[in-house]
Parts: structure tokens; C-alpha cells; sequence
């Protein structure tokens, strides 16, 4: 058994390519032909703001010889002439498993008895979404399409607290106002985060379940960006990496969650439940796997409990394989997967085993908050960078705001072509991570090795929400003075705008039910050729 | 059963009075007789260096009305004329539960053919621990005793990196030395890091053996400080806390660990482990608990894996007590316990329930680092604070650091004097905390609430260490080189000194067991008056 799982592990971790065992691979052969014959809840496709419509312009996306780099046809769909570009990977899946999304919302608070909704005093935001697929791009793409939809729920569900009544009542028939002002203080920056934390755990939930109808391949990463009530709110489950570029300097904006970076978690969590090692793993970490002969030995290792090294005796059980084996991006959770947290994954087993990798995987986002409307001032250079790992492999937090700096520097002062200047940042971070193709191997520009992974990458200006949100802030106190001074009831009923909607708000008491989400139909713009930087 | 919890919560929390049912209760009637009949282990005494050693010196210092703040009698007893003060509670237990201990040790490799044991290499350290109990002192006294016994143990199973042999061995009998230069690269750092993390394992573990043979009551938390190869190590498991003041400016070099700052951890573990809420409590938080008329209500709450808010609708089972519940000094795990980590409290159960509380506790520290030899400039004013929470619930670290700094400047700048700075900031940092018998209650010199826990508070300066560190580095390199010259002879064997020893170095293939480790004699100098400060 030992010797099985170590020359599977040495598949996994030892070569270059990355887990055979997972492309598209979904359980025993029985399980899977039944999963095969599931029909899609969503088709495969390119982000939505990339106008890609026939499958032939799909096709050329995923050309993994030449591995164009994509940026929108249309300049004009994105929020803030934000910057998106896109590089396919170098042929370790079939298709580019990223994804990505981006979403105007507006939570509207409506008088019932009021005809005019445009009077009504409503919340805007801006959500960006980065998902990196893996064993196959169906979370990925569920993702892209519904976490958006799912967060909008969670934002209604706190609209009492984003947007309050104009004039406050003192008790509503509609339950839960009797908590409208409960005993503890809660701010609405713990409700948004809860909102984004909650979202996430029903987003992978959805994905559960619809791995019961559906066909829904693999698991995905997780990075959310919301713009809202004045700050940014960045939720991150999985090793996409948010940076703030701010006076050319980065800084953090989310934290890689790993195999590595959660060995502890998962270390703890294979102690408290043994069983899920199926007696094939040890929670224990060794400095240098035992072999048989080593048995009897002293051997560095450590306990979930330690964060450094210790000796201890090597005995027969010793040589298990780690539950968290490899260093940096070659750690492996069951010498198998590679992330730590996301969506999807339910069926995904360890190689050669039936051991179930989900108990040990996390949606969980950690969210971190950025204070946009504080005193400090932005400027047109500071930005919001968000990258699958393709990104971050090659070029660094640092390299990235060096990129972005001279980018900028360089783009022609041109009022009409200014708005491209974030594009063009986008597809220079793209550039550097996928470096050119030199003989039979991707380099970068100082001839190291580049990534064969896809890449996807937004750069996202932040001076332009903060003019947004100042000129809201504005405008609603003047609606809130106006619709207060009009009102004579003060008993009105407050109205609820849901997720779904066509202009007619439902009923508040409505369920939505999460079958009911699906992606909104944007407003496309086809006059504008199809960009494609083949460099 | 959801009322007889409640009220036993109130009463819990809903006083000043601590936890009345964790006074020395061990479980159920018959086992705590059992227990009662059990011999000590250790006796009941204050820390070693306070040299008190007759029942009427330590009546003395548990005098709940007076509450004398004990300083050391004699000074020349502590390393570096390190400061230290104490004093006890107002009543809330009948003996001052905090203990502490100060150990200065030396690690020696020893060539085994040599007869001259001093010119043998060898590694200094000096240890600082501090202790506060619970539910009895049984466990502090405990720790006090043992800890830096097994901490011994751990670094001399790691003496072959701290004291690399003079002469490096091709290979040798004694098992484990094939992994002296193992695969991946170890530090010291993470070595020394993971010594005193399986110390802390395994002094729980003896506790929680030794409570079957002898009578070692209630629980502690624990904070060690680890002066050795340069640098300064720090684990905490619990509330007290250690700060470094510098530049006049405090540092945090430990966190709090409670209910309140482990609220995450605690809770997943519960929904991880449902079983351990013995159907009487859930994993969720609530902003405001529900009562059974809110059944069918919209209510904030927040699950395990949101650390903001969301809401969601009454159930019954919504009215269970969560399982860490209260706010900041007041919250409780199972409605119980108020720390979250430390030694002991194997037998503890959840108050009026049958419930164990062990299983939410960890011994775990997290230990941070401090480099005392790099190149920055330590001076006389900088030190190390570690206080139990006694000292942090009225005096705040920047409150520390100014007291620090006030009674440094008023301090004779007299020679003979000089010794003593340490000692009396120590003492006026456990005034500050302590405060005056105003009417009847504790007061500080503002006029607030003091403290009526127990306090215990070390000053320690670094820049002796540093100095002692440089010194050594001198001698360590003088000796070595000495011994290179000497050495004729290639293949010597290494002999470990062992923590229990007098004088004569053990085979070093004998086990030391736990069960040997006891405290060390001091010498001891009675000449000097008992100092007591009655303020």
C-alpha cells in the first residue's frame, strides 16, 4: 500500500505537469459515465464582458500554441474603464478553466405607495469575480455566473442596515424589524463581511447540490471584489492573490490560502478525525520522509500542534504519507490537490483511493476591507490588481506595481485613448507571467521559466469609485431631504427590491429560491472587432 | 433544560464574582472525594525565588485585605537583577493562584574521553515562566515546577544543532545522528520554536496523568520566556501576556488567547464535533440570544466559518447556549471556563452538566521571536513586561510602557541602587493594577475599578542578555578552537548532558522520564529580611 501511494504521490508532485489524476475526473468509472450523461446548468464560455458569442472565437482563445493574450472588444461594458486580459495555459487542460465576472448591483429601498421608483433612496455597487478552475471548469463557470446573484441576496437581506428607512418606523409587521436595532452594536462593515462569508458558503453549497443534476466538473478558487458603501471589500478562498498598487507600492489585499499556508489547519483537522485518513495518511509532518530502514530512528518531524521541529522515534506508521506533503507550490492536501479553499470538489477522491478530499477543503473566504472614502487621496495610478495564481507564480507583488508603474508611464496622455491605459496595464501583467514561446518552452523577458498555467488578471482603478461614491453620497442625501419633506404617512410599508427582477419589485415575503439565479443578460456591444494581441 | 442553563449562565456571568462552580470542583461528588484523598504532588508555595519558607510568610502574602505587593528579599537571585512583584486577590480565592519561575540552565556537549568537563562546549539559557491558575492551584504549582525541567529535556534533544560538534563526525552510533544534516534545511530558530511547543504538550499530558495518583486541582494558563543562542522566545497559551517596552514604547510580543479572540476556533470545532455540545449547545453566535417568543423571527447570528453578521430565522433549536458566549472579560466557553488555553483542566466539566470542557482547550502556544543579537542598540530602559491578566485588565500596555518609564527616571541613578530599578517598576506596575482600599472596594489612582485578581508581573532587561550573549560568543569561539587544536582524535563520541544530573553526566541512552523531573534546590539566602510593601 505505502509503496502505491508514494510513486502515486511522485506522479503528482515529482514532474513538471501537474496532477494527471485530476483532469476532469469525477470518482469511480460508474459514478462518473452517470455524471457524464448530466446535461450543463451553464455552458462553457470566456467572461462575459469579453463578447465572445461563437464557439469559433472561444476556439481561438484556448490556442495553446500561441496562447493569445485577451482583453475586451468593448472598453466601454467595463466599470471605471477597468482592465481585464487573459492568457490561456500552455496545454495542461483543454480548455482555460479561469473565469471571471463583473456586476453593476443596486440594493433599492421603495416606498409601496410611491409610483416613482427612481425616487426610491438605492445603494450602488461594483463587483468584480475571479475564479480558477481546476479538474475541469464547471464550479469555475457556476461560479461566474451565480455567486454574484447570491451575494445580491445577502446585501437585500441587510438592506434595513445599508440603507435605512427615510423615516424611521417603530415597529413593521415584517419580521425581523423587531432586531432592527439590536442590543449589541453591529456595524454595517460586519455585515457586509458576513453577507460576503455567507454567500460563499452557499455558493459551494449550490455547487453541491447541483453536482446531483448537473454536470458540474472540479472545484475552483475565489476572489471576490465588492465595491460598496464607500469602501472595498475583498473576499478571498484559494491562491488568486488581490494586490493594491497605491503610490507604485503594493500591498496586500488577500493571502494565499495553500496547502502550505493551511498546513496547520489541516494538520489539526486530519488529528481531531483521524478517520478521514482512511489509515493511508498521518497528521504528522516529516522534515525527510522515513523509509523502512529508518525505523528505530531519530527523525526531525512535527505534531499539528508545532509550528517549528522536534525528534521523535520513527516507528511503522511513520511511514504514512503526510495529510499535507511538498513544499510551496508543489504541496499537495492527500497528495492531490494543490488549494486549500474554493468551491467545488465534492466527489474529488485522493489518487488511487476513495478517500474524500472535501472534509479538509474550506469556501470560507477571509475578507479584508479598504477604507475608500477615508481623508487620503487616490490617484489615477492607484489600483486594484486581481490574478489567478498564472499571475502571482512568475511576478511578484512587487514586479507587479513596477509593471503597472511603468505601464502607465508609458501609455500616451490622450484624453480618447486614456480609458485604455488600465487594458493595457492588464495585458502587460499578462505578458510578464506568460513570457514568449523560445524554442519549445514559455520564457519570460529575462529568460527565466514562465507559467504554463492560464492567467487572468484585472487591474481596477480607485479613484473612480471614490468620485462615484461621493457624488451618491450627494445625491441621496438630497433624496432623502426631499422624499422626507414630501411624506405626510409616516406608517408607510417598506418594499424590498430582490435579485430578480424586471422593474417590478416582487413581494417581500418571496422566496428566491438560488434554482432561480442565473446570470443577467448584459447589453452587448458586437460593432466592436474582436481583440486579440498575438505577441 | 434551556431555563436551568440559562439561569446557571447568569449567575456566571452576571456577577462581578467569578465562576462560583469552578471553586476546586473536580467533577462529581464521588470522584472529587477520591481525588481528595490524593497526596500532592508538590506543595502549595510561592515562586521559589520570594525564598519564603515558613507557613507565616506565606500566610503573609494571602492576606485578601491588605494585599501586600511581595518583592523578592533577595535580589542578587535573579538574572540580571530582573524585577519581579506580586500580589493577591481580594477573595475570590482563598491562596494567590499565580505562580512563576525563574531557571537559569546550561547545555553541555561533553567529549566522553575528556576528564575536564568545563572545557567542554556548552550553551546558557534563562528561563522565565508564569502561571495563573484556576479552579484551584494545583496546575500552576505544577507548571512552576516542571515546565523548564522539560523544556531542558526537549533542548538537549536538539543540542547536536545548538552546539554543532567541534569536529564534525562522518557518522556515528547514536541513533539519529544520520539526520543531523537533514534534506531540508531546519533553523535553529524553528527547532528551539518547536522545543518549547511539544514541552508545552507534554507538561499537559503529565498533568493530566499525574491528576490520577495525585491531587493537582484546576487548570492554568502559561507564558514562558526563553533567553538563549541570541535571541528571545516567547510562548503563550493563554491570558497573560508579555510585552517588550522600548524607546518607551510598548510591543506586543505575545496575544491574548479567550473566548472572545479564539471564538473562531472554538466554534468550528463544535460544528466539526456536534457531540461535544452534549445537545445543549450550538456552534452559532448570536447578536442578541433569542427567546422562545422570537421562534419564526429574523435574527442576526453568525455561523462558524462568518466572522460578520447575517441574519436568519428563529428555530427552536436557535435557543440553545452558545458555546463560547459573553462579551470580552466576561465571555465563557460552555458557559464555564474564561480562558482558552493553558495547562490542566482535564476533569473539568461544563457547569451543571456532565459535559467535558477539555476538548475546547488547547496547550498550544504560539511562540514569537525576538533577535536580541542584531545590530540594533539596547539600552538599560528597554525590557521584557510579562504580567497575568491581573496586571492587563486595568493597566494597558501603553500605560505599562509610560509607569515603566516614569519609574525608570525616578530611580536614584546611584550604583548600589541601581539593582533595584527593576524590582520596584515591577512593584509599581502591580500598584497601578492593584490600586488602594478605598471604602470597601480596589480602586486605581484615578479613581477606577482595580483589579481583584491575583497579579503577578516580571521586568526583565535585555540588553544584559545581549551582553551575556556577546560574551559567551567570545568564550564559545576562544574554547572551541582551543579543543580543534587539541583534538587528536577524529571519531570521539558524544555525550549529552541530561536534565537531571548532579554533576556527573547520565549514558545517554537512558530515558529520563517524566515522572523524574523535579525541581531543582536553589541555593538560598535567608540573611535577608522579608520586603513586604504595605500600601
Amino acid at each position: 500500500m505505502f509503496s502505491r501511494v508514494r510513486s502515486a504521490f511522485m506522479n503528482v508532485v515529482g514532474g513538471i505537469e501537474p496532477v494527471v489524476g485530476m483532469k476532469d475526473v469525477d470518482g469511480p468509472s460508474d459514478e462518473r459515465d452517470r455524471h457524464r450523461h448530466l446535461p450543463h446548468k451553464f455552458p462553457y464560455t470566456r467572461p462575459h464582458f469579453l463578447q465572445l458569442h461563437t464557439e469559433e472565437e472561444i476556439a481561438v482563445t484556448a490556442d495553446h500554441h500561441i496562447r493569445p493574450i485577451i482583453v475586451p472588444r468593448d472598453i466601454n461594458v467595463m466599470p471605471w474603464s477597468a482592465g481585464y486580459a487573459e492568457a490561456v495555459n500552455a496545454g495542461k487542460s483543454m480548455l482555460n478553466e479561469d473565469q471571471a465576472c463583473i456586476h453593476r448591483g443596486l440594493l433599492t429601498r421603495q416606498d409601496r405607495n410611491s409610483s416613482d421608483s427612481h425616487k426610491a433612496p438605492s445603494l450602488p455597487y461594483v463587483y468584480f469575480g475571479i475564479f480558477d478552475g481546476h479538474a475541469g471548469s464547471g464550479a469555475a463557470v457556476a461560479a461566474a455566473n451565480q455567486l454574484h446573484h447570491i451575494i445580491h441576496e445577502k446585501l437585500v437581506d441587510i438592506i434595513d442596515h445599508l440603507i435605512p428607512p427615510v423615516v424611521q418606523m417603530e415597529k413593521s409587521s415584517r419580521s425581523g424589524l423587531s432586531f432592527f436595532f439590536p442590543g449589541k452594536e453591529v456595524s454595517k462593515e460586519s455585515l457586509i463581511t458576513g453577507a460576503l462569508e455567507s454567500a460563499f458558503w452557499d455558493m459551494d453549497q449550490l455547487i453541491g447540490e447541483d453536482k446531483l443534476k448537473y454536470k458540474v466538473n472540479g472545484g475552483c478558487t475565489a476572489l471576490a471584489a465588492l465595491f460598496i458603501d464607500g469602501k472595498l471589500y475583498v473576499a478571498n478562498a484559494g491562491d488568486s492573490r488581490a494586490v493594491l498598487v497605491r503610490h507604485s507600492r503594493s500591498q496586500p489585499m488577500s493571502y494565499d490560502f495553500t496547502p502550505e499556508s493551511e498546513r496547520q489547519r489541516v494538520r489539526r483537522l486530519a488529528a481531531l478525525q483521524p478517520e478521514l485518513l482512511g489509515n493511508e495518511y498521518t497528521h504528522l509532518d516529516y522534515c525527510q520522509r522515513p523509509v523502512q530502514k529508518d525505523i528505530g530512528k531519530r527523525i526531525l518531524y512535527r505534531d499539528w500542534y508545532m509550528t517549528g521541529w522536534g525528534y521523535k522515534t520513527v516507528t511503522p506508521s511513520d511511514l504514512k504519507l503526510p495529510v499535507v506533503h511538498g513544499e510551496g507550490k508543489r504541496s499537495r492536501v492527500l497528495a492531490t490537490i494543490g488549494v486549500t479553499r474554493g468551491f467545488g470538489d465534492h466527489e474529488l477522491k485522493a489518487l488511487y483511493s476513495n478517500i474524500p478530499i472535501k472534509p479538509f477543503l474550506l469556501c470560507q473566504p477571509e475578507v479584508k476591507v479598504l477604507h475608500v472614502d477615508d481623508e487620503e487621496e487616490w490617484s489615477e495610478e492607484d489600483v486594484l490588481i486581481m490574478g489567478t495564481d498564472g499571475l502571482w507564480d512568475v511576478t511578484s507583488n512587487e514586479r507587479v506595481a513596477e509593471i503597472i508603474t511603468k505601464s502607465f508611464k508609458q501609455f500616451p496622455q490622450d484624453e480618447n485613448r486614456n480609458k485604455y491605459r488600465y487594458t493595457s496595464a492588464a495585458q502587460d501583467l499578462v505578458m510578464s507571467s506568460r513570457g514568449k514561446l523560445t524554442e519549445r518552452n514559455w520564457r519570460t523577458s529575462e529568460g527565466k521559466s514562465a507559467t504554463i498555467d492560464d492567467i487572468s488578471v484585472f487591474v481596477i482603478p480607485i479613484v473612480d469609485y471614490k468620485r462615484d461614491h461621493s457624488a451618491w453620497l450627494e445625491q441621496n442625501k438630497a433624496l432623502r431631504e426631499q422624499i422626507s419633506a414630501n411624506m405626510n404617512s409616516i406608517n408607510s410599508n417598506v418594499v424590498v427590491e430582490r435579485a430578480v427582477h424586471n422593474g417590478h419589485p416582487q413581494d417581500e415575503e418571496e422566496e428566491v429560491s438560488l434554482e432561480s439565479v442565473m446570470n443577467g443578460d448584459d447589453e452587448i456591444d458586437t460593432s466592436a472587432p474582436l481583440r486579440l494581441e498575438l505577441q
